[in-house]
């Protein structure tokens, strides 16, 4: 059996490399067939991996610097060279690992996977994939905020990147893809977004392509990739979080307000817990920079074990079933359909 | 005292002409000095009318023609104009009410509006406005969709806009106006956001100007105004309000699951009150095509009683603490600062 060998920035989130270790711990235990190269510090890394019995012959190399949360990435790019995050995006570059995580520095990990990874050949612009809860199960939204303009090419690259996403990280056969737009009739949006739609529709043999989605039906289900631009994607997914955790914390204030409403959650508790579980954005833990010759996955910097785990196993699927392969050979084919 | 006096598309809406006349009826009792005049079939309105004891002195105009839910805009310019909703927004134009408030057909209510009340001096295009939930209190967003692109003129302008709204709706002395971007950094976004930025904090007199604001701080309460291109509004909005339908929907469903779950929601239920109370959309119903020389508002098209004296309370506050007055003193205040 292959391994499939993960690198990890150990020095990257609010609270590495604690959590760093303890979440390859239980992504171990999940996938047997895992092997991680830990980056940072060994001093503080060597303790908290030895203290785990399934990471005992986990590689560790040694860095003192790291990159800070503020960093910009135009300095970073200049400096950081040999940083955790650096020599992790590094190792899958020369293939000394197939994929890599960071809970550090979003720009920063945008700025190295680009200058090291390259793009794809027939990616014009790499983009940030995530998945989010639905009705149904989980969709994935791509573009979240790397490109701030796009054109129809972009989206419809975008739409390509997605369906290999979702089939290999979600587990979805024939993925549905739709484009976020402010109606659902033809002639709603813009012009680019009109072009994107037609030449998605004339490419059906290569995607499940179903057509305009609203705002409100990003949590229906009715597709599993939603392509827009970064600007759209970003204020959307910013959306959706800020509502829901306005709904989550004035629930749970309302809640505390009586020792009826007390004893009631009590009582309601175990039923909640299938919602909760579902809700859970540690579950959805993992962006992709998508679009790359390499994987490089973001974890949110302030995520726990668990969270870190799920942005583990993204790395391990994406890596095990062989996305970027997958991706290049759907290029292929489109290409003769399409220039891009 | 001066009389408010409102014209009701009486015809439209799902629930029309009932929830109408009910929703005019309950307006009527919180604004004594409210009057209506209904648009509508006199067979179907009068014995619905009669039968509200604080409405049997009110003017009814009788027309046979309605605007249908589906019909298209230009259609509806050519061949509609003795339906309700057109005749209604023509009593606003020759000054025979105060303003008008439809829940019908929203492109129908929008083309009519800008046809009949034309757009005011100083506007170049007008924009859908409307309030929402925060943590604080509520915030009005716009524009909604009336304008797929802006440029920094058609930003500031709403800003304008936002602010005399969020002034006399909302009851805010001097309401924060903030910009929706990706990111809080003065370097984030398009050219034009940041050059209608710029402009706006060189307005620091005539408008509260409080920078850059993420999706995720929509709800926060942190603004009373957030100005944004109608793309990006009508995705904001409709994604938050699919996430809110998305968690009260699964909620529901959770709470559902046991006897336990279902005695515990009884026993939370007083104190949860407060929260739907809060959250409940017909709150906020009324959105309004800001810009014109004349106010109409739009109602959900499947609002209740409650929801349409709601729409109706938005068309009084504007009528009675003049709207329309206060934003031409501000635009010419404004013009003399820059050139729009």
């Amino acid at each position: 059996m292959n391994k499939i060998k993960i690198s990890l920035d150990a020095m990257g989130g609010d609270n590495a490399p604690e959590i760093v270790v303890e979440g390859a711990a239980e992504a171990k235990v999940r996938y047997p067939d895992i092997e991680f190269i830990f980056f940072g510090n060994e001093k503080i890394l060597d303790p908290l991996i030895k203290s785990k019995k399934n990471l005992f012959d986990m590689e560790t190399i040694h860095t003192d610097e790291f990159i800070k949360p503020n960093d910009k990435p135009s300095n970073v790019i200049r400096r950081g060279a040999n940083t955790s995050m650096a020599l992790a995006i590094k190792s899958v570059k020369i293939k000394k690992s197939d994929a890599m995580v960071s809970a550090g520095n979003t720009g920063a990990l945008m700025a190295f996977s680009k200058l090291f990874l390259k793009t794809i050949s027939g990616i014009n612009r790499p983009a940030i994939v995530a998945c989010f809860p639905t009705k149904e199960g989980e969709v994935c939204m791509l573009d979240l905020g790397a490109n701030i303009e796009c054109d129809k090419n972009n989206l419809i690259q975008f739409a390509l990147m997605g369906q290999a996403f979702a089939k290999i990280v979600i587990g979805i056969k024939n993925p549905r893809v739709g484009l976020l737009n402010v109606g659902e009739e033809e002639i709603k949006g813009f012009d680019y977004l009109r072009d994107a739609s037609d030449s998605l529709k004339s490419l059906g043999k290569i995607i499940n392509y179903c057509g305009y989605l609203e705002g409100d039906r990003i949590t229906d289900g009715l597709v599993d990739v939603i392509v827009t631009d970064g600007f759209t994607g970003n204020i959307a997914l910013k959306t959706a979080e800020g509502t829901a955790s306005f709904f989550t914390n004035s629930l749970r204030e309302s809640l505390k307000k009586s020792i009826f409403s007390k004893l009631g959650y009590f009582l309601a508790k175990k039923s909640l817990e299938g919602f909760r579980a579902h809700m859970d954005p540690r579950k959805y833990n993992g962006a992709v920079f998508l679009g790359l010759n390499g994987i490089a996955v973001k974890s949110h910097g302030g995520t726990d074990a668990f969270g870190f785990a799920n942005a583990i196993g993204v790395a391990y699927d994406m890596a095990k079933y062989n996305f970027i392969e997958d991706l290049k050979k759907k290029l292929s084919i489109t290409t003769k359909h399409l220039v891009l």
